[in-house]
């Protein structure tokens, strides 16, 4: 089992020489995700080694350009490739035209089927489920309509100790109910799950949230997330700006993460105008105790999160 | 007075760790032009420090995507950088539509107009024109309709010679037709124009044509240029590929430079299957015997050309 979160890009509208718009890949029990595609994600997959045709699920959080314009050169990427492997692509109603129109301007059409999947703003949607992992939209608070993600492991079945369900003569098609946390009974006996399993490793989970003003109503979605990246355009001597703009401060990033129990807070999408990220990492960690700033490039392993914060 | 070509991408469709998609920067008597735009343009301006602002006329070859898809994206941050100098962009039909779509999903109004020109495909057209320079563009053979483009330097003033002027009390309102090559009469006596001017430096010339397949009918439009790019995505190996997909091999490309009378033959566009362009180059060098291949980063100054070939 896995889960990684590798960002693209941490940058916000403007890209800078350090920092590209944002794009993240995520590989959650070999579920291979993007989340957001600024231009220039191709070649960020391709520097970074990241297999693209891997990708099976695209989620663009809003129609702002460093958050979709890279899509259209990616996808007809996967199609030069010679992709045949579906694709399904979550976002806010009107992507499927602009990408099929900028697409189809090119006068050939894809060697692969795109699934569009329009987001409801007014819900919290899943958007994708299978036996390992669920991905979650919900609505931020930006100046047109923006979505979050979130990423969840399934719950994991227990672990089965061999040595006690061999001693207790235990057969092989008891194994299914053992390791969903089921007692056995056989003959008016009842063996106790808790003597022949161990509890799996609790389920780890990852949400993004860009852009957004730091708001109350999407804290249900994201609360008691393992890993949260939250926008932090500004520090708090920009807090006005970040109002008018519809952006969130270090710190209120910060506070949402609190507020939301997340366990590590990952701050991105950094505002071209400041050096580097040292102010907003002391305003958030006044807060929150587990705070990092993303850097392009950066890969955190979820099962080892610890290490990194 | 300043000639130069800056090249920003000189690969095909698939984006490489070398080469970047089509997109060049020209300097011609400081009117700054941007032909192509393939993803990824506006980082590569910042990586060779170039000033986007300082653009005014952009032309598209055509609408695949490694030759505009970069273009909402420049956009985007001309915008957000406070331009409000109106930027001038010519290419096919249906090219303004689908870059406002793009911009217009983000909500905002540029800060700055652009004035979007249709080229007519079936005739030769001067897109723009001014006291220093020309741009025209024609039609090129490829799968979707596609443009070629030529930048002139016009005609210069001859330079004065200062002292037969003084000697034989010529003045200062002689000055003007002297420069323009005319002789002077003045009490009936004629002062003939090659005793008093010196011929000015012979305009040059830039013609940029990809994709295309190698054919006649633009060869008239790229007749005598100074230096001539030409997409060469093929081999002669690849030779069939080429015809398939309306492209040329460096071999055809030569021709078209022989053809035309074009001095300089510099080649790009080279396809992601070779690991280097130099088997491109000897096949060229076979017909033409000023070739050059493009490599992302090159920049060439027209007024010292010979040294680069």
């Amino acid at each position: 089992m896995s889960f990684s979160v590798h960002i693209l890009g941490s940058g916000a509208a403007l890209p800078t020489g350090r920092r590209q718009p944002t794009s993240q890949y995520i590989n959650c029990n070999e579920r291979h995700i993007l989340i957001d595609c600024g231009e220039g994600t191709q070649q960020q997959l391709r520097n970074y080694g990241i297999k693209l045709q891997r990708i099976a699920h695209i989620c663009i959080s809003h129609l702002h350009g460093d958050h979709f314009f890279g899509l259209p050169g990616l996808l007809s990427t996967m199609h030069l490739l010679g992709r045949d492997k579906k694709l399904s692509i979550y976002g806010p109603a009107g992507l499927e035209n602009l990408i099929r129109a900028f697409l189809e301007a090119g006068g050939h059409p894809l060697t692969f089927d795109i699934q569009f999947q329009v987001v409801d703003p007014s819900v919290q949607t899943c958007v994708f489920e299978d036996n390992l992992i669920r991905i979650e939209a919900f609505a931020l608070k930006h100046r047109i309509p923006t979505f979050g993600y979130r990423i969840l492991e399934k719950e994991k079945p227990r672990h089965l100790i061999q040595e006690a369900i061999q001693e207790a003569g235990l057969l092989i098609e008891d194994y299914h109910k053992l390791k969903a946390g089921l007692d056995i009974e056989r003959d008016g006996r009842i063996y106790k799950n808790a003597d022949f399993t161990l509890a799996a490793k609790k389920p780890l989970s990852y949400a993004f949230c860009s852009d957004t003003k730091a708001v109350e109503s999407y804290l249900p979605a994201i609360s008691g997330t393992t890993l949260l990246y939250h926008e932090a355009t500004f520090t708090e001597q920009h807090k006005e700006r970040a109002k008018v703009t519809f952006h969130s401060t270090a710190a209120q990033a910060a506070q949402q993460a609190q507020n939301a129990n997340c366990t590590y807070l990952l701050l991105g999408h950094f505002s071209s105008r400041y050096a580097d990220e040292t102010q907003h990492v002391i305003e958030a960690k006044a807060i929150h105790n587990k705070v990092l700033a993303a850097t392009d490039g950066l890969l955190i392993d979820l099962e080892k999160i610890a290490r990194y914060f």
